[in-house]
């Protein structure tokens, strides 16, 4: 079961907002509520959003009234922007539609027919090359696993956060299926706590081994040498291997190069961002406060609290061992390596020369 | 208002766990409530642990039927028993406990209800003596505080963990009270929220500034530069200096260390074990399942989920900058200095020889 899929001009997604306790499909064909289901995170986790927006961009064709390409082109364009204007951080957003806009504009097909057919099928490739990529990021990065390994997570990097398989909870998949026994130590991740709703939910399926912890035992169980490696996904990588992720990747980061343990980004190519310097520069999205105070609909802090809720952070690339990529391990110093596997993911994409 | 106090014969103490949304005092004349109020934490805070106990003691000298003082004293020693049961971490506990026992059987009073006054007395003594303690660690502690600064702050060792004014945030008070302006990060404290429930409350109920954030978010705001200093209480202290407190302080004090941020503990030196050589000895709580997978009465993580709940960790004395006591501030190497605190307490209060 995919989290996102195309069925007969509509989107389907699991809503995720309601996992671990319903499994709920919502469907959609027009391109705004696609957008309104990212921003509410109805659909998170980069490359899932990444997908989305591409499905987001066919609806928007399909939607366009136009009888000619140059004014179908136009309407992407609009689309691409509200699209575009959900989520500041994943980078994979900017990606997808990009591509898809990309793809539109050098078509060269002017029956506008034809060419909402090819946008369908190139938002597919999408989500196809999605999981295409998990896996193979999957079977690269299962090296890193010794039997009997303990793998701390942060965050839900699994299927729910990709088309299907994961890109961290890919690895712990990978792994698993070789046989090799693994236990994960799974961050609830506050405030929104996907690793309790959604990261448990998966593990718990699949019948993984975890463990649920709050996020601040994550240092006690490292000074008892409970944690082998950390495995996490990411929203956006500088070319100089910055990382932002998940707010609260950056203390597991700092937590496991205190304490010697390896520290593993999982990430495709399209969440590195060559265009960027460093990680400074990547925007951090502020949350809503009712994220810190509520949970359901149960306020766990004064009425009137001045709350900060950064719903990133962004770990220097000191800290991070190596990038799990679909074109392999990147390794430190990570500008050369970031590039080289970008550049051999999109010339066998065969999207962009 | 204290937390905790002595009324006609009853303790009366604030219901730590309907804040901040009511406050509510419950009161009992039976020691085996109190005990159930440490173990339930309706009251919690080492220091506030602590005054809780002495008054269980002193309600058990009020329940036992003993005619003669050596009944009486076996009486106090099976209510020990029952007071010392509650909660494993905290050393107060069985400091304060420990003190009465030391009254009753030192006393030379063989009359018995004499003996009850003067236990009572002596439990007000520790009450009293504990406010005392906080304003002199607020004064000691508030010279390390510059105007302008941002405090981080994690799990409420505020007016509610003692019996007022507070450790770490009696400093905080302090050096408001100095007219320095200061701005307090609030960690939340999962899993139970103190931060947010308790610290926030006292705090904005004072008009201290600060932002509540959660405990991911620390790092991050570190990172930036807006942080100045780090100030937490304590569950107990070895005698090496490493520092047991509430779960996530190991977590803070690393990313503090990594950031070249002072990390102090602001706790009475009846929070020091001279007993214990260093931290590994401290037992480690481990607190129910649901304190993580439930919230008020709202499930967030799947039924049936595995989960590890310590409740405290232990900080290593490298990374503590220096233990804020009522004798002073204690910096590395503690050994001596934790010694000498500890003595110059003892002497001061006249108990122990």
């Amino acid at each position: 079961m995919r989290t996102i899929q195309w069925d007969r001009g509509k989107v389907q997604m699991i809503d995720q907002r309601r996992l671990p306790f319903e499994l709920v499909l919502v469907g959609t064909d027009d391109y705004r509520e696609v957008a309104e289901a990212i921003r509410n995170m109805t659909v998170r986790g980069a490359p899932a959003i990444g997908a989305a927006a591409a499905f987001g961009m066919a609806l928007a064709a399909r939607q366009s009234p136009a009888s000619q390409a140059g004014d179908l082109v136009a309407d992407l364009e609009e689309a691409a922007q509200v699209l575009l204007a959900t989520r500041p951080t994943a980078v994979n957003l900017a990606w997808a539609v990009e591509r898809m806009l990309h793809q539109a504009k050098s078509a060269q097909v002017p029956e506008v027919e034809k060419l909402r057919n090819l946008l369908a099928a190139e938002a597919q490739r999408i989500a196809d090359e999605d999981v295409e990529i998990n896996r193979r990021m999957g079977t690269y990065g299962a090296e890193l696993i010794q039997d009997g390994d303990h793998i701390l997570t942060h965050c839900n990097a699994g299927a729910l956060a990709t088309v299907d398989f994961g890109t961290a909870l890919g690895v712990v998949r990978a792994a698993h299926e070789q046989g090799k026994r693994i236990h994960l130590m799974v961050d609830e991740t506050r405030p929104r706590l996907q690793g309790a709703r959604l990261t448990a939910w998966e593990m718990m399926q699949e019948g993984i081994p975890m463990t649920l912890i709050a996020d601040n035992a994550s240092g006690h169980f490292m000074l008892r040498g409970q944690v082998d490696l950390v495995l996490v996904g990411a929203d956006r990588i500088a070319s100089n291997g910055d990382v932002a992720n998940k707010i609260g990747t950056y203390n597991v980061a700092v937590l496991a190069h205190a304490h010697g343990i390896p520290f593993y980004v999982v990430a495709p190519t399209s969440t590195v961002d060559l265009r960027l310097a460093a990680g400074d520069d990547i925007p951090i999205e502020e949350r809503d406060a009712e994220e810190v105070t509520v949970v359901d609909d149960r306020r766990i802090a004064p009425e009137g609290v001045a709350v900060a809720n950064p719903a990133f952070d962004v770990t220097p690339s000191r800290y991070v061992t190596g990038i799990v990529t679909e074109s392999g391990i990147v390794r430190p110093p990570f500008q050369e390596g970031l590039k080289e596997a970008v550049g051999e993911s999109r010339r066998e994409a065969g999207v962009y020369s």
